[in-house]
């Protein structure tokens, strides 16, 4: 409901990380993962020991339209086999409290993913099963936790989100779209254009006897000049005004 | 599964944005909008026209842990009564292909709100409904679109995923997590202690004969040296690794 088409295919290709969902209970939750990992371009699975085998039709059903995620999963029986000819892993969990490891903000991971992959690293995030999460066997064979900076009072993440939260970020911190954009078939208006379009109005509001008391008239061309000049108005914008002001105005004297 | 406890209330409380769901369908993703808003500190949510009415059992079931965001929404019968009391409304929808209006994405939009809000703005976010989205007659109402930049090749986000995204950046960029940060009991080894572990392995290595033949011995003993220095050893690991060298080496002469 909120995407974007106009992009060209540029950063959406070329190597990435591989996401590993260790001990998946419902396939629903293993299909919105992968539609999370498709909407930011990431396409490579790994099922570690889904409960309910695989293939799962449930799964598909849910990733309708990510299905190339699913066409391309690879099933292990264990997490160290899900990360063996990999280089650098990272755990997806809430801030570990025995261990010593780096913890890190999806942004500043995903930010090192990408350095660690164009360095020709081959990178894996590993996320835990729906309820339990990761458990320190799995924990312990990455070389940094990821963790979402979430709500204290409410600290709960399902798979789907942890996952999409994490595909985005990877995307965010390459992404090359600009923060803001006008997008219009106009152009934003010259100052020329607005100075003109107020001079016209200007006229117009001085023979209709608007600049009133006399004393007044300065504050209130001010207020006036002011109004538009701040406006972010197009040409087309100008056009229009131009328009409505002098239907407003020839309205005062009956037209032919 | 992947949140953090750690932090104090600061920042997740005080005046924030109202997201405003428009026509939504099923009741569980308005439970599922209450949860991804909540996990990121938000509970100020309108409805405009829920299809299946107001309350919804659905919506409860699946919001659970977030029930204070429905405890607290307020439904509206047309958008434009929903955004009534507000200064200013971004609109999250694909890129518009006839209106003029400036997009976002959703960081940008959100900082942008963050500014609002602080001088003193009653901001809303216009979220669609789950197929069609938001109609122009919505689009309208908004100063600001927020688009997220999303797999051209999957460019469906659900209204689930958009509204966590969005509330996420909400809280992201004005969070103060440190984007990596060493959790542990102990500290970074001072470059003193891994100098005496090396010294101290070296002597151990010297009297094992493992410095042969003699014309290697310098570029052995830079190597060794340079293993230890690129790790990030704390003052634990340190330790550690005394004892596990000492243990091998004694292991060569049977102990009392």
């Amino acid at each position: 409901m909120a995407g974007t088409d106009h992009k060209a295919d540029d950063g959406w290709a070329g190597p990435q990380p591989v996401f590993v969902l260790v001990r998946p209970q419902m396939g629903e939750n293993i299909g919105a993962a992968a539609r999370g990992m498709w909407n930011f371009g990431l396409e490579h699975m790994r099922l570690v020991a889904p409960r309910d085998g695989w293939p799962n039709p449930a799964a598909v059903a849910m990733a309708s339209g990510a299905a190339r995620v699913l066409d391309g999963v690879q099933v292990r029986e264990t997490t160290q086999s899900a990360v063996a000819d990999l280089t650098h892993v990272y755990a997806t969990t809430a801030r570990p409290r025995e261990m010593t490891k780096t913890v890190m903000t999806p942004e500043a991971a995903m930010a090192d993913a990408r350095l660690r992959v164009a360095a020709g690293e081959r990178v894996g995030v590993l996320f835990g099963a729906e309820r339990s999460g990761l458990e320190n066997a799995d924990i312990v064979l990455a070389n940094t936790i990821i963790t979402v900076p979430v709500n204290p009072a409410f600290a709960s993440l399902n798979l789907g989100q942890c996952v999409l939260l994490t595909a985005y970020e990877w995307q965010r911190v390459a992404d090359q779209t600009p923060g803001a954009e006008l997008v219009t078939k106009a152009r934003p208006a010259e100052r020329e254009e607005v100075a003109r379009l107020c001079d016209n109005l200007e006229e117009q509001l001085e023979q209709a006897g608007f600049f009133y008391p006399e004393h007044k008239r300065a504050s209130m061309q001010t207020n006036l000049r002011n109004l538009f000049s701040r406006l972010p108005l197009t040409d087309a914008d100008v056009r229009t005004l131009y328009g409505v002001f002098r239907r407003l105005w020839e309205k005062r004297e009956p037209r032919d």
